[in-house]
């Protein structure tokens, strides 16, 4: 890039008003803003693109914060995200945070700092009041239910799409249901331990604690299950387990022992994997991919200023597809 | 960021300098040049990152090129760079480009532009040739075989992985060896397929093409094998397969039809992932986590100029994983 006094010489203006462009600030008039960001494009034999973003005000960049790459789950989302931004020629910055909520204050700050347009935060270890701090900042956007707040949200309803999938195994005749879950102590998972334990209160049933099966997150912690529930005394008739690949773990397993699914245990999914369709699982599905590409468009659209800056609180449908495991 | 003007002033230098400076124009005294750098550091109250980045020459972000995030390769790769660059407190720019070429320019075009400071290519439409002509803007790490050029590259020798597989079959006491690929054109594909050939004519043996299935991505992908196979007049008795998803979903297919694994049919996978070790999949462990982990380093390195910035080659070892599928 040429330097600072050939812009302003080429631009017609002082070195005074290309350092107020560069920097934003107010007092320049119009006209001498496009004269300089005019001169720029002119000048853009081997340019460094930081001081064209320096210049635009704009990076062309989003942030994406999630906790585990190769987790099924994000790696749907983050495939909306990205066919998305290849459309409107977006970069997404990759920040694998293993909820370590100081590498996602980080990005936050990178967001203070202009070095993104957005952040996208799948999901996240920082409570909602924290990420509120830095909406004034440029546009944010979650993957979970936050409520009404100052950024903008797409998510599906987990409390009634898991509610929804106790009440097909009701329906279906069952009526000792176990849960398996990812995390304790998740958003989303939070949310669901409240709809299970309601479920089945509301009803004047028992709630089993001991049903309640956490830390079940890949393939082989659903194996595990088979063999927890193998050592129970009483065993559910049925499982909710949010997460394909855990049920199929389970299945696999369970195949093993001649644990027939679903005479001796139904089993209901979420996520709709593909392992989840070989397999005859039925399942929730939860329009992960959906949910990527809805994030990165109201992310665009509040950095181009194509809809209100207000906050966008997108809610996506789920259903329940109806296989061989229930 | 205060205005150029006044880190000339609070530097002692002049206007000039700065623009110098920021422009990495090469007659500028290190002391002038240290002076107006400490300046900004001071002043860095709300500042303008793509400043600091103009300033220091440096932006700590990586480009990561491939085709899509949510295939189980990609991702395991993705993970192990992001836990490096999460150490180093590097960013990654994943650029999804689905195997277009002219999206896969682009990002090498950022490398010109100075958006970032390396490219890691996973995997890539472009020819070794013409990433070569980017390689004086910066470093490059390519995660295949590349052969020795300008760039660097980690990688596993698919040519000898793959034989090794075959003559694991072939130790065995299979004879009929059928083989399911990604990607007929791909650039490991392409490897494999030549390993394949080479193989049966070495031995004076014929290589029945029928039995090279291609276009095996996914899942979905493996259970259509099962009928592709049930249709042939003459079938394998063995299969050598590369991804053990595509290999756990021929194998759930095949127990629909009560197809015996492995005495109806061997199968061998590749990448040794989590389905794959609750089926009992034999497979070849091509350690993707760390290939991906590796690249950082390499990639890292040449940009801190830790190491020479002559190109690396690092070969990963593979390993044949022995489960009950052969």
């Amino acid at each position: 890039m040429a330097n600072i006094k050939e812009i302003a010489r080429m631009s017609g203006v002082s070195v005074t008003t290309v350092s107020r462009v560069l920097n934003h600030h107010p007092y320049v008039s119009s006209d001498k803003r496009a004269a300089v960001l005019k001169t720029i494009e002119q000048l853009n034999y081997s340019r460094n693109m930081n001081a064209v973003h320096l210049i635009t005000g704009r990076t062309k960049a989003i942030a994406v914060v999630l906790p585990h790459i190769h987790f099924f789950y994000f790696s749907v989302i983050m495939d909306g995200l990205a066919k998305e931004a290849l459309l409107a020629q977006y970069r997404l910055i990759l920040c694998q945070t293993n909820y370590r909520p100081e590498e996602e204050l980080k990005v936050l700050d990178m967001l203070r700092n202009k070095e993104i347009d957005g952040v996208v935060i799948v999901s996240t270890a920082l409570d909602p009041a924290t990420i509120e701090e830095y909406t004034e900042y440029g546009p944010i956007v979650t993957c979970q239910d936050s409520g009404k707040r100052s950024f903008s949200s797409v998510y599906i309803e987990h409390y009634s799409a898991f509610r929804h999938g106790l009440q097909y195994l009701v329906d279906k005749g069952y009526r000792n249901i176990g849960y398996c879950e990812g995390r304790r102590n998740g958003s989303s998972g939070s949310i669901r331990q409240s709809a299970y334990k309601d479920f089945f209160t509301e009803r004047g049933l028992a709630v089993h604690s001991e049903w309640m099966l956490f830390d079940c997150l890949t393939e082989e912690d659903g194996a595990a299950v088979l063999h927890r529930l193998l050592n129970m005394k009483e065993r559910p008739d049925a499982l909710i387990i949010t997460g394909d690949h855990v049920a199929a773990g389970l299945i696999i397993e369970a195949g093993k022992y001649n644990i027939r699914i679903p005479e001796d245990l139904a089993i209901i999914g979420f996520d709709n994997q593909p392992i989840g369709r070989l397999l005859g699982l039925t399942t929730i599905d939860n329009q992960l991919f959906e949910m990527g590409a809805a994030a990165f468009r109201i992310i665009l659209g509040q950095i181009n200023g194509d809809v209100s800056t207000e906050p966008v609180y997108q809610k996506l449908s789920y259903r329940i597809i109806e296989r061989t495991t229930v």
